[in-house]
């Protein structure tokens, strides 16, 4: 290619192709089979629209879908760390940013850094567009899991304790959506497809400490 | 659910995720499996940013993310209607308007009229943005089918005519990306993968016309 530009950008573009074989650990809707981390970032942006008017004050919606495309694209080399595996958590962060340093790498030089720089927003959590970001990348899975009778809830006997946790995000982001979370929560609890733990003893099958 | 408006938002991202089961005729680069519609989706969404500066100019990033993400739902009724497909695409324009009255129309009012105006744009390509998303959307496949040797074109005997035409809105907004296509449809045509029809003769399998 004569373009060096061109032919970086174009590696960039193929080598996301690889996200379409990453798998989550939540089902589709209607349980079918997993959903990959790519068309799971398509849903969130969609998501991202419909629900924008929950989102923080002032949020820049381009930024939140900036950061929905570039946020989950280290999972080609780091694979996708299930959210309720705690050993996996520890590790999580050191394969993530070489694999940040290899994807983004590809790209032109200033145009790395740009797009490397989403994928660090989103992960620092930190600006308005990034805790809308995060709290929409909690909410998914929830939805997800509601449609397909507790899907990776029920699968992994999650607990109550550690659902919550993982959604305490949306209370803070999107708190007009939080008592519907709270609401499906208690519904899967009822129905048995999350684990209710009050013992006070930590439950090691997800690392969750007591509701 | 207490709040009708969020109940309806609900309702619509949980419907919109029955487009990872639409498959569409182009395989994943690596040929493993045909790709589907949502993951298309963020791959595109993906490639306008990382393309934005061969866009036409003033182009509102923005906007182009929106018309990407909203583009192919109606495909969840409609199914996917494949580029070479002339039959198709007779009756394909009826049967996207009905799907998008019924899936936009899951959001409360003005926000279904708001998304489908969205799609309505990307479907009409008058604006810069959705010349640009709609390019992307041509080339997007090509780079599919360049890593997975020759993919939908190889597969269904699709000729050099049919796949520039096809193309050809890539030279219009995306002129600097032009030659690297007009390299890979030659690239494709010499190994065989892309037919070489130059008899003038209209091609019935993909109703190109001669080149």
């Amino acid at each position: 290619m004569a373009n060096d530009r061109l032919a970086r950008q174009i590696a960039f573009i193929v080598e996301a192709d690889k996200l379409k074989a990453v798998l989550r650990r939540n089902p589709l809707t209607y349980g079918s089979r997993l959903e990959n981390s790519a068309e799971h970032c398509w849903h969130l942006a969609l998501t991202a629209m419909a629900l924008v008017e929950y989102a923080p004050p002032g949020v820049d919606l381009l930024r939140v879908l900036e950061l929905i495309a570039v946020h989950d694209l280290v999972e080609i080399d780091a694979g996708d760390t299930f959210a309720y595996d705690v050993a996996g958590h520890d590790t999580k962060h050191e394969r993530e940013r070489l694999a940040a340093e290899r994807i983004f790498g590809l790209l032109p030089p200033e145009q790395a850094r740009e797009l490397r720089a989403r994928w660090d927003e989103f992960e620092e959590v930190t600006t308005p567009e990034s805790r809308y970001a995060n709290a929409l990348d909690r909410l998914q899975p929830l939805l997800q899991n509601m449609q397909a009778d507790g899907g990776s809830w029920r699968a992994h006997h999650v607990t109550r304790a550690a659902v919550l946790r993982r959604m305490a995000p949306i209370e803070a982001a999107l708190p007009d959506v939080w008592s519907f979370v709270l609401d499906v929560v208690e519904r899967f609890c009822a129905c048995g497809a999350i684990v209710v733990d009050d013992s006070g003893i930590p439950d090691v099958r997800s690392g969750a400490g007591p509701g």
